[in-house]
């Protein structure tokens, strides 16, 4: 069916639907007034026990300003809604998760922290999305620090999470696991895959972005960047066209990002993810040409797609039902292992389990959960 | 059932459900990314697309900060959010509304104008609750001034609209039109109730605060009192037990404002609305004790209940199908006179609507809705 006619019919993919039914004036008097006054004055008591008498445990609020929307770019907020009711969407149902979308009017970084700590009350957990970058690192970060709930950004914990997990089991079937990795693109993804592949002890790794690999010696470089130059241990300083002898690349920049070159002189057997979507940088039949051994994209329609929506209705899951209050990189390390493992035998066509693959939320669980047992 | 216990076992009053089912990739790419670009694009070139492609426009934000819950005061955000569910329960059980509480964690007037403003691409209306006087009637003004959605503050225009209606019948029962009107109580209620009625054509009003009638010669009086003076045509400066000849008062302020010299002086046959709950100003053995005539509460025990859950589902319904911006005097009198109409044949223990007549909602859409063809 044609996505607009679909949405046109729907008029928005979720509802709030009533989890009691107000049909005498005693169930008026029980879930409101009067009655709705005992569980208030115990949560002025103690504000935790709104994790057990309201929604508020098992709420998300999936905050963007339409800045980054999709490969669409700063759309604005009302354009952007789609998309955060199509994840609302994803977390009812693959996870039973309450997600309300909340897209702000306004692009300023200290008016987003405001908003956000100002919303924070009344739900578990922050999901952040398609929000700009660099603004969107440090929004994250003072969200982080300030609030008693955990924020997650799914650009970066999302992604990065899936990309480990894809690589975990394409080292399985190529058979390596010492291995040098080149990173292209430095945005929410390319970041976030570098801090979390280097935090699961993947130390070989480049990083580059639109002026060639972010090293120490560069100039101007930005907060994430300077983080990002100090995983390159080797000091490379050229090009994506010179970065030879890889056996992995991830490229999560723009189409046009990644030169067949680089992938012609990796090291075999390799691994490449080219994430870029809807079209990826490289395209299953060129894949096929260079014989890459395992080959994952962002793409649903080819094999292994490197996709968020096996990491976020999980791992949000966790942290609402095991109330945590900040994200770590063990969580992140666990929840990628619980994806992969999720995969009973890994292939070259198939690193990463099925979107549909009921097991996953339960295991990301399961594995998070042993991190504090 | 016990109000924790049933709280307890509920975990939250509403939840988030599906509108339509993921069951395969389609399902995915149509509903979220690739296909979702569509409706997103459309959006971003006209926001308006945004009623007809998203849940915004039959969405209302439950705004609240917690300072003025029920009788209970100032008990914050997380306490709040009972209340709020309640409301969001209520609308969408009496009018299909999709309403979200927002228990905003701060209490300063700036900090809500902004988190609201940024609120607002998501929603359809804003209904503001609970919220201390007289911060909130600023809040209401600067909203309304700044959004293009409309600001329905339930506290005044739910309470004045359903005190009018019930005003309505009570002449018809009582057979007087003109009449002399004491209002006691100059908070969220009373204040709408004062202007909603001069603005209805009862133009013989005194308003009482804590300090006696509120007259133009008094000092100090707020922007609001300023207002509520300029109705007191006869100028009186008296207490309310000095107060006598009135036809019809309205008790919006603590149990023990209304004294009773005050209501055995009034001009019979009388009617007086005692709307201070749970606990009345009168008790139903005092207003027959003291023969009242037409005698309404805010309790659902009492007869004549002046229930704001007669007005809020069917105005924010009728808001949102109507796409109506700015909410104006004459759209509270039309919902008045539906409320009142919707009772066929008033009696002096039936002036409004049984709280689940399903034909109110229905009515005051009708009503409004005519206003404008």
């Amino acid at each position: 069916m044609d996505p607009i006619e679909i949405h046109k019919k729907l008029r928005g993919k979720i509802f709030i639907g009533p989890k009691a039914e107000l049909k005498t004036i005693e169930d008026l008097s029980t879930l409101y007034t009067p009655g709705v006054a005992k569980p208030c004055l115990e949560i002025a008591k103690d504000k935790n026990l709104a994790y057990d008498y309201t929604f508020k445990g098992n709420t998300v609020a999936i905050v963007t300003d339409g800045t980054r929307v999709l490969g669409l770019g700063d759309i604005g907020p009302e354009a952007a809604l789609p998309v955060m009711e199509g994840k609302a969407l994803i977390m009812q149902q693959f996870a039973g998760i309450d997600a309300i979308p909340i897209c702000l009017g306004t692009k300023d970084e200290d008016e987003i922290v405001n908003a956000v700590k100002a919303l924070a009350p009344t739900f578990g957990a922050i999901n952040l999305e398609d929000i700009e970058t660099p603004k969107v690192f440090r929004i994250e970060k003072r969200l982080t620090e300030e609030l008693d709930i955990p924020v997650f950004h799914d650009d970066q914990h999302g992604t990065a999470t899936v990309a480990l997990a894809g690589l975990y089991n394409a080292l399985r079937v190529v058979g390596k696991s010492k291995v040098k990795i080149g990173i292209v693109g430095a945005g929410s993804a390319g970041y976030a895959i570098a801090k979390l592949f280097s935090a699961a002890g993947f130390t070989d790794l480049v990083i580059f972005d639109s002026k060639g690999a972010i090293h120490k010696d560069r100039d101007n470089l930005s907060e994430q960047k300077l983080e990002l130059a100090n995983f390159n241990s080797s000091n490379f300083s050229g090009t994506i066209s010179e970065f030879s002898g890889a056996d992995v690349i991830i490229s999560a920049a723009t189409p046009n990002s990644l030169p067949l070159e680089t992938v012609k002189s990796m090291n075999k057997p390799n691994i490449v993810f080219a994430l870029s979507n809807p079209i990826s940088e490289i395209s299953l039949d060129q894949a096929r040409e260079l014989e890459i051994d395992v080959f994952g994209t962002g793409r649903s329609d080819y094999p292994n797609q490197i996709n968020n929506s096996l990491c976020f209705p999980g791992f949000l899951k966790a942290l609402l039902s095991l109330r945590i209050r900040k994200i770590t990189n063990e969580m992140k390390i666990a929840a990628a292992k619980a994806i992969a493992d999720s995969v009973e035998s890994p292939t070259k066509e198939k690193i990463v389990p099925d979107a549909f693959d009921k097991k996953v939320v339960e295991k990301i669980h399961t594995y998070i959960k042993e991190l504090s047992a």
